[in-house]
């Protein structure tokens, strides 16, 4: 549905709406990429590991609580946000669609590693066991809702408030339905010479 | 992956695990069945008319308060159903998967009617503006989940707790993680004769 550089654009707006929550939580933003990002206000940070491997360096390094948010989740909102950093618990999580992890927030990440990819949620929940810390499962499908399919961008237009909804507009990406379901269509876009 | 025996005791599995929580959260359940529905229990009323026209008849002659379930929700919740049922405003609703609309809860039901099929939560929404009604979005991934695809059953056995669950792998169905993504499978079962 969508060109490598169009993805490239909502993937920046998916970012910024991202940006947009943290700061409202009243949280610090940095970004941990893979290569090189352009940001204007916000520290980058270059990792030469995989994820579990850069994240696990910030979380040994860390010196107070640290929320790890995955950028795809163009949903979040600084209200969910506060559901995490203000949890009672050691370490606040928010499971992804499909087995996966979408939000964590730790108290003390020195006591706490992360291991992503396949049933990451499964895993984390066992790593917190073994560290005898206590955890609040968050119940969130704002947070839940990571964009993967293009299923997934039914919830975006939806529910979307942000600039990646504003993106996938722009690029002609609407809601349809056809036989009773909710999908998206693309309309035809005519690019004119001025 | 389920035949349709095996589909409609999964479907009553989910019902319980929907009927419990309700009960958790100190509501008093009533089945609205397209179909003679046999309970022990519980108050079963059979529609003749489809699912907003039946919905539609009870809130009209409600005295109270009235909290609309799917019941193919099997991650309910008795905490995921207080936050509906103790929403500040006039109405509260989680949006389903797809746009669709899996919990309602309304203070005053004469004030308001469902229209579900499509992209029922938008027009949900419509209908609370045009009642003059204010009206919460209760951010839960549990209540968000509706059971309709194959995948949706990863979130069932990744956090479900209930008998759907126990049912879903009694019938043999487990997660299986295949290039990176987690799915199902259903392990062969040999029927024996005793």
């Amino acid at each position: 549905m969508l060109s490598p550089e169009e993805r490239e654009i909502f993937a920046r707006a998916m970012l910024n709406d991202v940006i947009a929550a943290v700061k409202d939580a009243n949280c610090s933003p940095v970004i941990i990429a893979t290569e090189l990002y352009d940001s204007e206000d916000i520290l980058v940070t270059i990792a030469d590991n995989d994820l579990s491997g850069s994240l696990n360096e910030v979380l040994s390094q860390a010196a107070g609580p640290v929320l790890i948010l995955m950028a795809d989740l163009p949903l979040a909102t600084g209200e969910a946000i506060r559901r995490l950093v203000n949890t009672k618990s050691d370490i606040a999580i928010v499971p992804g669609r499909g087995g996966g992890t979408n939000a964590i927030f730790v108290k003390e990440p020195t006591k706490f590693h992360v291991d992503y990819y396949g049933m990451s949620f499964s895993k984390h929940m066992q790593i917190v066991r073994e560290a005898g810390l206590t955890c609040e499962v968050v119940d969130s499908f704002l947070l839940h809702t990571d964009i993967d399919e293009e299923d997934d961008l039914v919830e975006l237009l939806t529910h979307g408030t942000g600039k990646s909804r504003k993106c996938l507009e722009d690029l002609g990406v609407t809601l349809s339905v056809a036989h009773g379901r909710v999908g998206v269509k693309r309309k035809d876009v005519y690019h004119q010479q001025s």
